[in-house]
């Protein structure tokens, strides 16, 4: 991580697919001197949605043609609902329509949805092209921006057709996320948190010290950015195609893709973010149960984060959930199953994540069982 | 190449993608036990088309049976209208419906459209998985199902959204040659004496005296069957990607997807292979035109196409070709074009060809101008 007055970059090691990931303020007004400097006569098709453009495309656009960079937007519906075949084609045409060639790229203003999915465009039109993410949610930022996954979700699940492509550049301007949503803000912060609780302590500790100052913006919340990126881009660079300990990456996943899919991906019960605080608790709970963490780390994440104000146990979502069964169907299906064990990131406490590839199916339904009559 | 008795086996080598090409006879029958030898467990999605299914489905369901191999057959239209997006979620539906998990494979049975199609989809199902080639038309096995090139048609042009993903094996049963329509034959024909024409110039002149025993089976067929995949290989190890001299494969084929084009991709009137039969005759041509190459050359390649059987010259295309210019703007739209510059594979004569960038399009006007006239 190196720093320069209020601009971080972390470098993402991965051999010649190797890139930056620019982390500060202003960013979008200097976005066309970032990627001219690094790549001059590159074309971009810009991808965004609604909610993003409105606050934050035109200022891009006009920092490219002020660079000369020629850029032809498209703008999508926002939400989940927008990764899926028929926009995924959608992109794909608008990239072909643009006449753009391999060595130009696809930019992705926007959220995970935007990320994920132009990526996946990017992966695939002309077997590869060029990809520069311009994340403008936190959980975007520290998360799905970096390490190349992308995707669409198919009628069998979350995120389950894509393609690992790595961008070729990363500018996250802080100063976006003071447009967006607050509920967004907050789910993101659960991934920052995350890393925490992987295997950051010490960063866990000082996020329950200054988490008021990564909501409120400045040095706090580039400095929690920047470990965020920092951490997934060490966990990236280890493990680029998720084989091993990139998984860990996944703690809190299950349960909460799981809860997702329980509220059928619906945004307004229940956003990715607050589906993996609550998993988040409940890996923390079931470890303690399992007898392998205190119960008391359990209960600090659960405090923490139910101070910022996310949600941290099931019955905090609002509407009837399906009966346990089918939320085990949910966590079989979830793609981290291989060949019938049910895999898990468990926990030795706050900083000691592991991968468990044999936890017993039976334990985890009675878990749940308990968990939400409580 | 490894010979045993009537079976060649062809190693491409691309580190921890490498992958076997296995060639002979009674494959098809054998194929269970060659899956099920490198990879113990393994469950398939089997895709084919209705003309492949109705000759060899079976066999080779019962041969993966009989080595206990579980497989979910999935039979589509045949032609190369079903390389599209469609049908890209039709198969991705059909492998995440039977539940196959990253481990697990999609077996293509088919010529190189069902490869296509199937490795696209094998490629980013849960972000990529197993992949098996089993290809049955003779531009399969030589050209197709070696090198992970994958993809779809798009309405801007052919082949133009995809990935590479490497297969895991591909077992290429020269047997099945036999029930190949005689047409489709000489177009995969049209492939293998590229290889010749490219760099293998001693492999042309054999062709050219022993063709007659490829066409009919046996040992000559295995032998220029591995020969050509041999001479897939190297270029592929030599440029995993097609950044370079992997672009050498694609000798008669800007002519040739032009043509395609102009004809709507109509396969009663032109198939692939006999529009890069034509295309590398007109590449001949050309080359000797700009004094690249001696006349001869390009008489020589015409002659023995012709002799096998297959069109070289653009009137031997039934019904009316669209005007030069718009022959010229689907030259321009192949993919083989960079920022502008037309890029031609043109020669210096038989198994001398080379890569030229800077081809001046006009001349490519004038000279298509009088060939059509001719
Ligand atoms: N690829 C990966 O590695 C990875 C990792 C984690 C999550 N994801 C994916 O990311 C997605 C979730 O991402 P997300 O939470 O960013 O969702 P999102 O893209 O839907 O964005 C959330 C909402 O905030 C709005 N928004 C975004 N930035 C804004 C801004 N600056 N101002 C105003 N509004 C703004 C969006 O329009 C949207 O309504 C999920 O699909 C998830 O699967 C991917
Ligand atoms: N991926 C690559 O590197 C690569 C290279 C060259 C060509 N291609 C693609 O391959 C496609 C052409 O492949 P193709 O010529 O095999 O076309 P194809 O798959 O359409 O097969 C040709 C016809 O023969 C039939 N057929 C195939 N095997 C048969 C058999 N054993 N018995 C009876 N009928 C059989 C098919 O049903 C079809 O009607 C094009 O789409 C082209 O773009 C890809
Ligand atoms: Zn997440
Ligand atoms: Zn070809």
């Amino acid at each position: 991580m190196t720093q320069n007055s209020l601009r971080e970059t972390v470098r993402v090691d991965l051999g010649d697919r190797s890139y930056d990931i620019v982390i500060g303020p202003g960013l979008i007004a200097e976005a066309g001197a970032q990627i001219a400097a690094r790549e001059p006569g590159i074309r971009c098709a810009v991808v965004t949605d609604r909610n993003v453009a409105a606050a934050h495309l035109d200022a891009l656009l006009g920092s490219l043609a002020a660079s000369g960079i020629e850029a032809a937007p498209l703008v999508l519906e926002p939400g989940e609902k927008t990764k899926r075949f028929d926009e995924l084609v959608h992109v794909c045409d608008h990239v072909l329509g643009a006449r753009l060639e391999r060595g130009d790229a696809v930019l992705a203003l926007g959220g995970g949805v935007i990320g994920d999915l132009s990526g996946f465009a990017a992966g695939i039109v002309r077997r590869g092209m060029g990809f520069i993410q311009v994340p403008t949610s936190l959980l975007a930022q520290v998360d799905s921006s970096v390490g190349g996954k992308t995707g669409i979700n198919s009628s069998h699940g979350k995120n389950l057709i894509g393609v690992f492509h790595q961008p070729d550049l990363v500018l996250a301007d802080t100063d976006v996320l003071d447009t967006l949503p607050i509920r967004e803000f907050r789910a993101g912060y659960a991934e920052v948190a995350k890393y925490g609780l992987i295997d950051r302590p010490e960063f866990f500790a000082w996020l329950e010290k200054n988490w008021r100052d990564v909501f409120s913006g400045g040095e706090a919340r580039i400095r929690a950015i920047a470990t965020g990126c920092q951490a997934k881009a060490d966990a990236v660079a280890a493990d680029e195609r998720e084989h091993g300990s990139r998984a860990l990456l996944n703690l809190g996943h299950t349960f909460g893709h799981a809860l997702e899919a329980a509220t059928d991906y619906d945004g307004r019960r229940l956003v990715h973010g607050e589906g993996v605080a609550i998993g988040m608790v409940l890996a923390h709970e079931f470890s303690a149960r399992m007898n392998l963490a205190s119960p008391d780390d359990a209960r600090r994440v659960g405090h923490h984060l139910r101070e910022v104000g996310l949600p941290t146990v099931m019955s905090d979502i609002e509407g009837e959930l399906p009966p346990t069964d089918i939320l085990m169907k949910h966590i079989a299906q979830d793609k981290k199953v291989r060949r019938g064990a049910l895999t898990f990131v468990l926990t030795r406490g706050i900083g000691q994540s592991f991968v468990a590839d044999d936890v017993p199916a039976d334990e985890v339904f009675r878990f749940l069982e308990e968990k939400r009559a409580s």
